[in-house]
This record gives structure tokens, C-alpha cells and sequence, in this order.
């Protein structure tokens, strides 16, 4: 089976197993969580859910369910408050303690506030993101303030990381976010703890966001090669 | 003496201890902090010190450093490479701990990553500005990205804290910061230790800043009203 039916099928699995009429909900950003955004407009078009209100972690999210039919909120609307039931996402990479990262969409910072505002998580991912330790393989993307750009990379430094900014395609120069900053991406040579690190990252001045998610507990929905989806918490 | 008196007396007193020739200089902002900066233009036009490169820590001390001609650099410049020798700046609060409070003037953010970037950090207060626990009288501020206003007030509420979006004058709506975000104010009842409140408001997602500055050993020049400048370390 391909990389992409895999991914389909998760996240229709997702969208399908927790997904309930009248939620308020989470959508996320990536080549996995647009499948489970997809099956709950299909669903919604069926008449299987209905009531649903959606934040979208992301402008490719955004366009996503604009196309779907998908009523969109955001967070400080009075009709969701700050608080969502449910949020459904992709990750980079899962560790065995089910911390994980985010961000090589670029949209660590909107993901990370929707997940944090939700009472139940769900990422949904191939085993290909399942890894011992993360950051090795995969960086560890943070949004940065332009202007704090070099005492931030020495910063970083100093926690053992190398940084590099991310450039765009498409346009000359860095990417710039959704919000208007710089992605710095983190690679270690050495394991590290995620929640230490997500709290180190945390406190440097000029350091907007980082894609460690330590501090929520997710049920993460892995699928296998064999059509098989294996659920982890 | 007059209030403003003192805040010029103190200013100019930290350009002459600990300015010196060929120092990469950080220059707050705020009533106290640019008498600083005019004594810093002041020894340069009469040639008492050379060599100075200058960042700003706000729009206010950058058009103030322009008109005094000290020559002003960014962060990321090759000259300064991310790294200061001194910064000067003001304080809305000083505790006993000498942990500090910063934001009234909307700044906190490039305050704060200027600061932290700078081998030697003196502040510069009067009396008004001491005080036994932060956030009681004065609120502590912190910077918010617009669509992440009603979660990150939430999660300050749960911290103890009772958050107030900061509201424009001269303008409809509420002040827009020199980053493009919001600002929340929060007011606290019962004191809180500082260092674990700088990392707790540093967790929240959708938290830029804040005004905490506990994670630097700051030394507190003080005018009194007798004119005498006490220095606390």
C-alpha cells in the first residue's frame, strides 16, 4: 500500500471513531490531517454529524474546509471560547513517550495553541514519524521574532542544537510565517528530554513558538503498512 | 526634587559609571531610561567616549538615538552578532530579589531579548519603582498573539492572574504592539514567585512574552529624593 492511502486511511479512522455531531473542533494542517478535515465534510454532507464548528490550525486548513462546506470559528469567538472538545492533527515525529513535534508546515505556533486549548487530542501518523528520540532525524522547528534571529540561534546553541533557518521556495530569501516571523529549525546530534527542552525553548527571549509538544497527552493513531491502525496513549 | 529630576539624575549617572569606548550598547525605553541614551549623545559630541554601536530597544529610544547621532545597529548585525556589553534600561517594578517588571511602555518583547543578550544589565529607577511583590500595583504585562486572546487569558486565569487587554489611545481598539500583537495586562492579588511565573507565562501557547525579567542579575541604580543614587546588586 502507498504512503498516501496509509495516510488517507488514518485519518479517515480518526475522523470516524471520534468525531461527534455538535463538537467543536480542531482541524489540523499536513498531508495526514487534511484526510480526517475531508471525511468529516463527507460526513457532514451524508447528514452522519452535524453541528459542527471548526478551527483551523493553519491557511492551507483554512482553504481546506472553506471548500468543504465546513463552518469555521476562531478560538476567541464566543461560541468557542478558547476551549475546543476535540483536535485532530498530524505530527513530524512521535517518540515512545508520546511526545512529539510539530511544525514542518511552518505552523507550529497556531498548531500548538489549538492543541494545548483542547480536551482531547488526537494525532494521527504513519509509522514512519514513530522515532526513540526526537529532533535526530527530524529538526525541531521554532518561530523567532526577525530581529532576535542571532542571539536566538546562540541561544540555541548553547542548549546543544544547531540552528538553520528555513528558506522559502517560491520566494527569495527565509520563509515567513503565517504571522510574520522566521522558522529556525533545531537538529541534535544527541537525545535530549522533550519536556526540559520544550520549557528551555520556551523561555528564550525572540523565541515566538517551538514544535515540542511534552505538555498534553495525546492518543496517537499510527498507520501500518499492513492496513492495520494500532492506537497508542 | 521634582520626579523627573530624579529619573534624569539616575539616567545620566549610568551613562557615566559604565558607559565606555567601544562598548555595543543596549539603550532602553521609557521616562527614566532615554536620559540615558541624551547623556550617552551628550559625552559622544564632546568626545569623553568613542566608538559606541547602539540598539534600540523601542521605535521610542531608535528616533531618539537618530536625533542624538549614536550610531544604531540590530541584533543580527556582523558588528554586534548577537551579543551586548551593557544594556541600560528602566523598570516598572524592582523587588526585593531585584526581579523586575517591564511593558508599561508596550516594548516588553525587544526589551527583554536586548536585555537577556547583554553581559551587563543595569537598571535605572526612583524610588516609586521598589516594591515588595511584583503584579499587585502594577500589572505584569505580556505580549499575545491576536487569535490566541480568549485561550491565553484562560490559562492566565488559571494561573491566578486577572488578564485585561491593554487599550489604544489615539487609535480605535487595543494598543497593536510594535510586533503586530496584542497586549494583556494581568493583575495579580497575592504575590507569586517571580521565576517560576516567567516560566509558567513562557508555557502558555500563543504567549510571545512577558514582563517578568527574573533570569538575569540586573544591578539597580536607584534616585532617591535627596539625590542620593543607591546601587543595589
Amino acid at each position: 500500500m502507498d504512503a498516501t492511502r496509509i495516510k488517507k486511511e488514518v485519518g479517515f479512522a480518526a475522523a470516524d471513531e471520534y468525531v461527534k455531531s455538535g463538537m467543536r473542533l480542531g482541524l489540523g494542517t499536513g498531508t495526514t490531517a487534511i484526510w480526517c478535515a475531508r471525511r468529516v465534510g463527507e460526513l457532514m454532507k451524508q447528514g452522519k454529524i452535524t453541528n459542527i464548528l471548526a478551527v483551523p490550525t493553519s491557511s492551507q486548513t483554512e482553504l481546506e474546509c472553506q471548500q468543504l462546506g465546513i463552518p469555521l470559528r476562531s478560538l476567541n469567538d464566543p461560541e468557542i471560547n478558547g476551549e475546543l472538545d476535540l483536535t485532530i492533527d498530524g505530527a513530524d515525529e512521535v517518540d515512545r513517550d508520546l511526545c512529539l513535534t510539530k511544525g514542518g508546515g511552518g505552523a507550529l505556533l497556531i498548531e500548538k495553541i489549538v492543541a494545548y486549548a483542547s480536551k482531547q487530542f488526537i494525532v494521527v501518523i504513519d509509522t514512519t514519524k514513530l522515532v526513540s528520540h526526537l529532533g535526530i532525524t527530524f529538526p525541531i522547528p521554532i518561530e523567532v521574532l526577525r530581529l532576535a534571529r542571532v542571539p536566538v540561534a546562540r541561544a540555541c546553541e548553547a542548549l546543544g542544537a544547531k540552528p538553520e533557518v528555513r528558506m522559502a521556495v517560491k520566494k527569495m530569501g527565509p520563509v515567513i510565517t503565517d504571522n510574520g516571523n522566521l522558522l529556525l529549525d533545531l537538529s541534535f546530534s544527541t537525545p535530549f528530554d522533550p519536556k526540559r527542552m520544550e520549557q528551555e525553548l520556551s523561555l528564550i527571549p525572540g523565541v515566538l513558538g517551538n514544535g515540542i509538544f511534552s505538555r498534553v497527552r495525546p492518543t496517537v493513531m499510527v498507520g501500518h503498512p499492513d492496513r492495520r491502525i494500532e492506537t497508542l496513549r
